[in-house]
């Protein structure tokens, strides 16, 4: 059997890494158009910063050792210009030489990728404007910034890569503008999630520039200004180009393989198109959610692996088959980690789910534990059978763990109620003696099954705008009241809501909170118990409110 | 409805906030004979040496806050001292007046705890031997310490507690012997995996005597020198008794409630005792392992926690259930973590299982990254239909999140092969582009669905003991074998090693092995795949043979 894969970066070589632990008598090679293989994409941030100083820690393998490990032959500088699915044969061209020649599979692999988006704005083609997407780029930035020491650069995009470049470029003492055209960072996440690090990307000094679409990068041969369509002039000695990648699939549609709604190629489990004898992995190909079974696009190296292992058990009598993803992504920001897994509740509205929103904030571990520090938590499930659909962390320490164990609950079809029953690893350094993924799931489980209903502050905030009749509650103390509280609360402290609840009015839709929530579900409960008809407790207390709606 | 409950630890006071959660209308009362209420025991450790400097930190809430928050009556310094269950009414003693008095309950709940195991050793009295589990304990030892200032200190017992004590002693500049009368440390996990940190507790100053047994505290007053069984006689200030707790089962015994046959206080999914309206909850009670189903007692404080809230649901109308646990533990000592959940191999064995067993060497994210570092991974899984049943790890940085990764994934009964489906949370800062969970998943699903069958350093040696006729293939360099490698191996590199595979006997089983597993793995399949008959990939390659045949 001959195996023949387009492309060596992580998706294409664990197809033939794959391959040949299955079976020593293919054989297999890989065409690559590029010089670099096998590299570490997600990697080039922390190299452009002060991380990493040696561009080859990013390639830590070259053709030599997939020969001598794998008998694998990896050609690179070798685009594959065409494919003849009838033939069976692609056609190549040697960069290095621009001689052409044909080669024969009996399995071909499209790994071909994806290539950042270039948006077609004036000047996008100046010689300081760069993406940030495989060695060349980075050792292109890398040169640009030696030579030029740059004092001064525009991010545009506030995805992962931007965000990280940012936090490499400001430890390098640079100033960094970030123009993001959605309200939010991190479109793939709820707002009122991405505000905690918005806030904290501000401290940290990103001149932060939401809403914003860049009209013009204006200057002579460089550029000089960013103009935005609201008219905000940015200097700047370079742009970074980071507003996402589309899958390369000009091979594929060549050879009439069916691309998907998606735009990347369409496979099935076990990563064949529709051609046969034709696998597609990694960032070209279509990938699809675990939670919902639709087609998604997310190109992200952890799925690129998975891929291709599948692809290249699959060509050689394995039975393993692609489960799906959740979308489980994470980024840190100094010291602040991001992450997601699962829907966002914008995602799960817009699918049609009833959604149950929880906004947990937490400690990691106890207080007098060095690394203590809060994490936000928003989680959401579906109220129909009360299963987890997602969860977006926002904190310092230990968020990397919670999304985790969050990613792995949902791949088993966890409900919210089944999160308090986890027998997690306790002690001080690690943990509060039930870990914020119980608290998640106890909260959500309180609210969906044991009549215990979260208001989220948005829900707070439009039904107080409808005009609806509703007491809000502060049950803090009366310092805290003072220093902010949702607007309209009464100030009832808990210690004395058992007593003054006889002077409320049972009937009228009751909303209870403290400072982050505990305090106020306590409330919630002695109303609740006392006979009001409808209590609601106000997820994530009045530091969301604060956060979310006040901002 | 007059609830009244037994202590107000954790296990007591989650009963009781649970109970009120769900009702206004119970009246519930908490009795202690001790005097401080729901502290971290957990904690302890941390203050005996120099995280902790107030002993209020333990204990952060008061008889007061439950009552404001929770209306409860915490009532300590008074001891329950009979039950009876037919008239439903308990005699307490006011152990400041002596005074005895009569209440009555509806529902009552047993959370007298633990006791520390005292070994029956001549010289225990003495009064600079402590056990460490309440708060007394712990500002009575600190107090000793303040006003003795000992340079020496012995430690009997390697648990949790006594690995934390001993890290805390050593912070404080002393010196410090740990002595178990098994041949290991934490006696719940397996000595292939325990081998790894005992090296680093002597690494960092810790004189560790195994098998030995603590025959004599030897001294006037005071003990001055410790004597064992082996005759060794170790000169001390004070001596750390932590040889484990059982459980306070008098009550129960005095009101003819049934204990289990862990001689805890036996109890339903519900936490209800034998006798009608009285349940037990923390470390009083038993347990069951959610693996086997089988009853056990692990006294934690995160399961104390569980089975309050869910005794306190229950008794209220709540249908919580208790769904048993995995034995998850973790402690810290200095920057080294080790963790367990589920069974070790020889519980496993003793259970019956057929088992395969994989050390699974990696690095917790990447070398490039502050932090990385190698962690130890050992997982068992079952034969039979491939599901997962326990993993222990020991290593740096991430061991806690692995560890809960793998708790929830044995929680919802994963077999090997689903741990390479997992999306989890990929970027540098946090993990390898596959996940360590994710290899062990592969390399087990390997070796029991995949004909690529591991075998461990202690099987390979009891073999070759046997005197089996087994080829021994070192795929490493030149370098690295010479440096140590298995007794009798043949040194083939990787990349030589289809060309001479030729003239080895594919009839003979085989072995090969690398450093940690990965390239002994890579040689296993070329073998295999050229017709060899038997061949295993030694688990955890020469390192871990090293460390656990060669100690």
């Amino acid at each position: 059997m001959k195996i023949i894969v387009i492309g060596s970066v992580a998706a294409g070589t664990s197809v033939a890494a794959k391959a040949r632990r299955n079976t020593e008598t293919a054989e297999i090679t890989i065409y690559d158009r590029d010089e670099h293989i096998s590299y570490s994409g997600c990697g080039i941030p922390y190299y452009l910063g002060t991380d990493i100083e040696e561009i080859d820690e990013l390639t830590p393998r070259n053709a030599k050792w997939f020969k001598k490990r794998y008998n694998i032959d990896i050609h690179t500088k070798q685009e594959v210009l065409a494919v003849d699915v009838n033939k069976k044969q692609v056609t190549v061209k040697n960069l290095q030489t621009n001689e052409e020649y044909v080669d024969t599979y009996d399995k071909l692999v499209l790994a071909t990728g994806a290539s950042p988006i270039v948006p077609p704005i004036s000047g996008v083609e100046k010689e300081n404007v760069f993406s940030v997407r495989n060695i060349q780029n980075a050792a292109h930035i890398k040169q640009f910034m030696t030579m030029k020491q740059p004092k001064k650069a525009v991010i545009v995009g506030g995805g992962f890569i931007g965000i990280e470049v940012a936090e490499s470029f400001l430890k390098l003492g640079m100033d960094v503008t970030l123009i993001d055209q959605e309200q939010q960072v991190m479109s793939s996440m709820d707002k009122d999630v991405t505000v905690w690090f918005e806030k904290y990307m501000k401290e940290k000094g990103v001149e932060l520039l939401l809403g914003e679409t860049v009209t013009n990068f204006a200057g002579d041969d460089v550029v000089t200004k960013v103009i935005t369509a609201s008219g905000k002039e940015i200097e700047t000695d370079m742009v970074i180009l980071s507003v996402g990648v589309r899958p390369n699939t000009a091979l594929a549609t060549q050879a009439s393989i069916k691309l998907g709604d998606t735009g990347a190629i369409a496979v099935n489990n076990k990563m064949e198109t529709s051609v046969e004898n034709i696998y597609a992995v990694g960032d070209c190909a279509e990938s699809f959610s675990r939670i919902t079974g639709k087609k998604i696009y997310r190109p992200l190296g952890s799925t690129a692996n998975k891929m291709g292992r599948i692809a290249g058990d699959s060509m050689t009598g394995g039975s393993l088959q692609f489960q799906g993803i959740l979308g489980t992504g994470i980024f840190k920001f100094f010291d602040m980690s991001v992450a997601q897994t699962g829907l966002s509740e914008k995602e799960a509205i817009a699918l049609g789910y009833d959604v149950e929103v929880l906004h947990n904030i937490k400690p990691n571990k106890p207080h007098y534990i060095q690394g203590s520090g809060e994490m936000v938590i928003k989680a959401i499930a579906d109220r129909k059978d009360g299963r987890l659909l997602g969860v977006q962390i926002v904190g310092k320490e230990g968020v990397d763990k919670r999304i985790d164990v969050f990613a792995t609950a949902i791949s088993f079809g966890a409900k919210a109620e089944d999160l308090f029953h986890l027998d997690l690893a306790y002690a001080p350094p690690f943990s509060t003696t039930k870990d914020p993924v119980m608290y998640t799931g106890m909260a959500l489980d309180n609210a969906m099954n044991q009549n215990r209903p979260l208001i989220t502050p948005n829900q707070l905030q439009s039904r107080v705008n409808n005009g609806d009749n509703i007491t809000i509650i502060d049950v803090r103390s009366k310092k805290d009241f003072e220093k902010s509280h949702v607007p309209g609360a009464l100030h009832i402290p808990l210690g004395e809501l058992r007593e003054k609840a006889t002077s409320l009015d049972k009937e009228i839709s009751t909303v209870t909170y403290c400072n982050k929530g505990v305090s106020g579900n306590a409330g919630q409960n002695i109303l609740i118990n006392l006979g009001f008809k409808e209590v609601y407790n106000l997820s994530g207390g009045n530091k969301n409110y604060q956060m979310t709606v006040s901002e």
